[in-house]
This record gives C-alpha cells, structure tokens and sequence, in this order.
C-alpha cells in the first residue's frame, strides 16, 4: 500500500485513497477530466458542482464512473441566499454606469439575476441517487434535513473552515474531515460565521490551530502549489492538501487564455475581492477590483454582483481583456508548468515524499 | 554539534548558532533579559534598539556581553520619514476627540512628536562600537553610505521582506540573509516596497516565493510559535524560524497584563492596522481598531498616530482597558504556557526535531 509511506495515513484511510493530495473544487474553472486524472494518478478528485444544474452533476458523475473507479467529491455551495435589495442594486449599477458607456454597452436590467442556487433539493436527489464517496461543502453546511439525508447516503462530509470558530462549529457537526482553508486560498473564501476579511488568517496559523483543536483530520488549503509545500502542511499536522491554482495550470482545467497567462506571472498581486461575485475570493488584481474594491460594501450581494458586470466581462474579453474578469488565484507565486493534472499529483506526491522522509 | 542534525545548515553556520530559531526583535516588548535566555538555549537573541537611545543600545549591548558569549542580533528600524503634515495631523485629533472628551482628558498639542527616528549617524557609531555578530533592519535598508560602514564592521545583515519583490530587493543588496515576514506575523509589517496591506502574502506562499528564488538563506516569520510549525517552515524551505508572539508569553518579556491577558485567549481576532502608529502592525482588535481602522489612510503618519494617541492609552491603562493599546500580536492561535524563554527555545527545538526527523 502505497500510503504505508505518510506518516498520517487517517484521511487517506477514510477516503480511500493512496496520496494526501486533493484538487480543489474550482467551479467554472475545471471539470470531470481533471478530476479523472488526479483521481487516477491516486489523490482526490473533485467535481465542483456549484455551477452545475442537477442533470449535469448525474451526467459528470456518470461520466466520471465511466472512466474511473476512484472516489470522487462532490463539492457544492451553501450559502445562505441574502433577501432581494433592489435599491442596493441599483445604486451599484448606478456607480458602475460610467464602465458601461466606456465599452459602449448597455448595463444589465433589474432585477439582476443569477444561477448558483445553494444545495438544495433536486441536488439533494441527484447525490442520493450516485451515492458518491464524499460530499464536500462550502459557506458552512446545508440545513439539517439535507445534510442528514446526504450523510445517509454513507458519503463522508468534508467541510470548510476559515479559522478556527468555523472548525470548532463543522467538528461539532459531526464532518468526517475539515479542510483549514488559509488567507492565502484562491477563489471563494468558505466564510460562514465569519464577515470581516481583514481578520482571516494565514494558512500557518489557521492549520495549527484547528488541526490541534479537533479529532477529525484536517486537510490544509492555501498557498501550496509544490510538494515544499505539501511537505510543510503535513507538519504542521495537516492530514493532506488541497492545490487549487497549482492545477489551474493544467492541461485539463478550463480556464480562459487571460486567466491562464495571469497565472504565468510570478510577480502576479492577488487580493481577496467581493466586487467580482459578491462574496469575498481571491484573484489576480484587475481594473475593476483595482477601482472599486478590493473590498466594498456597496456591491451587489452574493451572487448578483456577478450579473451586475456580466455584459462588461464579455466584452472586455472579447477584446483580450481580464479587466472585469474573476482570474482566481491563490498567493502561491511559483505555479507549475503547464502539464497533465495526472503528472502533476505524482510529481507533488514524489517532491512531498522526498522532503518528509 | 547539534546543529549537525538539522537539514539545512547554512543559516546555523554564518550565524554560529545551535538552533534554527530566532527572537524576534520586539520593540518596547522585549530586551536583554529575553536575549540572553535564547542565546543561552542555542538560539539567536535579538536587541529591539528600535525605541533604544543610542546609549541604551551600548549599555544593552554591553549588558548581554557580560552575560553571554553568544552572538547576538541588533534590530533597527530604517523607515523613509515622512515630512510633516500638520492638517492631516489636526483631522485625525478632531476626529479622535469625543475619546478624550470621554475619558475627560486634554489632546496632544501639535506637532505631534516621537521618538523613534529611523538608524542614524549616532546608532551606526554605536554599531561600529560594538561590533556585533548580526544587524538587521525593519522597513527596508539604511542609505547605501550607513549600510557600508555598518558591513565594514564585519556584521552580517538580515532584512525583512513581505513580497517576492522586496526580497529580491534585499538580495540584490547583498543582505546575507532574509526573514520571509507572512501576513500572519504580529507586530508591525516590514513593509517597504509594498503599499497595500489587501496584497501581503501568507508565510506559506512568502516563504516557499523568496526561497525558492534568491540564494541567501530564508528565515519565515509568521504564525509560528511552536515545534511543527518550525519544522514546516523548514520544510517549505527556510534555514530558520523567527518567533514573536510566541515569546512575548515567556516570563522574560516586558508586555502589559493586559497585553499578556489578551494574548492569553486562543479566540483572540487580531487584524493588520495602522492606527496605532501609522504603519501597518498586526495586533488583537481593540476597540479603537475596531472603531477607526483597521486601515485608515487619515492616520498620522508613522510615528505620529502613537503620540496621537498616547494620552488615551495611558488613561485607559490605568483604569485596566487596552482600548487604545498596540496589543501586538501574530495569528498563531495556541501559544506555548508561560515558561522561561531559554525553556521554551529548548522545547520548540526538540519539538521541531522530533517532526522533522
């Protein structure tokens, strides 16, 4: 058995799996083949399902069976949904005005809408139909009934927290695994009992911390994109890691080729932001974060504040500009070369392995 | 030799030390007395000469040499200074007066002043006095003229980076080493080519960037306070750890009650803010934090906003409030228990060991 060799073996016992490597969810930015991949190479893959409809997870859970008998996670959001405020709405569109006529384009109408409802029902009947090995969640988890239901599919329940208030609560709530989201994470934050961003904490200090608090094993996300990394989250107590922008770079993620050249730049800024989605998530600094965020109350709440410069992102794009484009990214300066996820996971794997022997 | 047993001994070797573990230098927190105790454990001890007269810095020095052979590290602060703005000055006291209205005191006439000027002539004639092992420096580098005469004497010379950038800077300099400072180190941040604290980067990512990318050896700093943490920063890629907050606990150190008390909570918030004295410092939000900042451009500029404030925080000491005191701290959640600081070097060192080997 090839996991003999790392120290911890709890997680990987849990979820079945060989290497303490897990591809980030990364909804929008990454699919079934890079989830293949990292699964077959012998870590966890991940289907992030946030943006998908109830008949796409069945059809990408299907998909995935059918070309590998790995364990998959399934990752959802479950936000709770903030009531509809018109008057906020349009002050922002308001504010926003003068980006529309710069591209000359006409602003979207109120009331501003958008996919991305929370895990709910039809999603609750497409999990109890695949019976996956493992459910992860972000923003907190669904209410209870749902969650009792997922849980009584026998899947393993991965949570995610942002300090260590937020690991203490998923603990309580009976997760079989947390994972100890850093500051230094790209894409969405997992927030859910915390609000203010200046107070979120480091990758460091946010492992230690809920790694020696609770029983479950903790999975350390964050900054890591090289096996160094991988190395130094399993010492300081981490069961695995989590690599989110490490397998942007991949062959088999679907970024765009703005996205992807941003991410090529070591010297790259990233900055937690709300004014992309709504809610806070890290990314490469743009223009639009640069002169209305990076933080704002004044944007639309999640996720309408995506809708709000949807017609400004496509434009923008369709002249070879990220200017109103989410280019998450995580604080991690030296990415990868562009390779095949498979590659990667047994690269990370070796490197990780080479330094804590 | 001990050091025998570590990895990577560059770092051991150019300071002639025992053990990868550093003091940090902690103005007004800290002096001889935690110095000696580390440098006797087989760590570097560090001098704060920061707040330090250029006599006092020759009397500590001379102090720790009578107590200890070891080699010790002089810590300076060598921040550009701002010219005068008195209006911006005059808003923030008109700004901050229903506090002293509230606590029924008079507000500092203007100018503003502080002690605290960046290292100057009298300080490098102190250097070049002593002659010691180690010099570093916070906020940057001295001008090129006082850098030379204080590598004439023979020390070696650490600076402090935040970003990839910044130590790049520092390498090119010929600093003979550099302390990799993440977003989660208490204290102020040694910020000097960057400006944003939304773009500081977490140890994880700092750490893994500059190591990876400049020959000097790399010391991370930073939500490290116990044994796994030094071994994961070793694993990452460091030759060392520097601990702050993690010392600031042991019985050599010269914090308040109500700054070992609030230190003492493993739920303690603490944010990145600039109006304590007008640099950006990590500490445990308090209510003038809390209620003018964390981050406020109108802060007089550094060292200003400390006397700004200076007669609000000795009245509310007195009546046992930190209200408006620098509770200076780092993210790490759990720090050790009160023991002695030479104690607490041998037990990290051991801890570290035990995971690393």
């Amino acid at each position: 058995m090839v996991s003999g060799i790392w120290r911890d073996t709890r997680l990987l016992d849990l979820f079945g799996i060989e290497l303490p490597i897990i591809a980030a969810p990364m909804a929008n930015f990454a699919g079934v083949d890079l989830a293949v991949a990292v699964a077959e190479a012998g870590g966890l893959g991940s289907l992030p399902c946030a943006a998908l409809s109830p008949d796409q997870i069945r059809s990408g859970g299907a998909e995935f069976r059918s070309r590998s008998n790995k364990p998959l996670n399934f990752n959802f959001f479950c936000h709770a949904v903030s009531p509809p405020d018109l008057a906020k709405d349009r002050a922002w569109l308001k504010r926003i005005a003068p980006y529309f006529a710069e591209l000359g384009i006409e602003p979207p109408t109120l009331p501003l809408s958008a996919g991305h409802p929370p895990f709910g029902e039809a999603d609750c009947a497409a999990i109890e139909a695949l019976r996956p090995e493992i459910v992860s969640f972000h923003f907190g988890l669904p209410p209870k009934p749902l969650l009792a239901r997922v849980k009584a599919t026998g899947c393993k329940i991965l949570g995610c927290a942002t300090s260590l208030r937020e690991g203490l609560w998923l603990a309580e709530r009976g997760v079989d695994a947390i994972i100890a989201q850093g500051a230094e994470a790209g894409g969405h934050r997992g927030m859910f009992l915390e609000t203010d961003v200046a107070m979120q904490v480091g990758t460091f200090a946010l492992v230690r911390a809920i790694s020696s608090s609770v029983q479950v094993p903790v999975i350390a996300a964050g900054g890591i994109a090289d096996g160094r990394a991988i190395a130094a989250a399993l010492a300081l107590g981490a069961c695995a890691a989590q690599i989110g922008t490490g397998y942007l770079t991949c062959r088999e993620s679907t970024i765009s080729p703005l996205h992807r050249k941003a991410l090529a730049d070591p010297g790259r800024e990233t900055a937690i932001t709300n004014v992309l989605t709504g809610r806070p998530a890290r990314g490469v600094v743009n223009r639009f974060m640069r002169e209305q965020g990076p933080i704002d109350d004044a944007a639309p709440n999640f996720p309408l504040a995506r809708p709000a410069i949807a017609p400004l992102r496509a434009k923008a794009e369709s002249q070879g500009s990220a200017d109103f484009s989410p280019l998450w990214s995580g604080q991690a300066a030296i990415l990868p070369p562009a390779m095949g996820a498979g590659e990667l996971t047994r690269k990370l794997a070796e490197e990780a392995r080479a330094i804590s022997a």
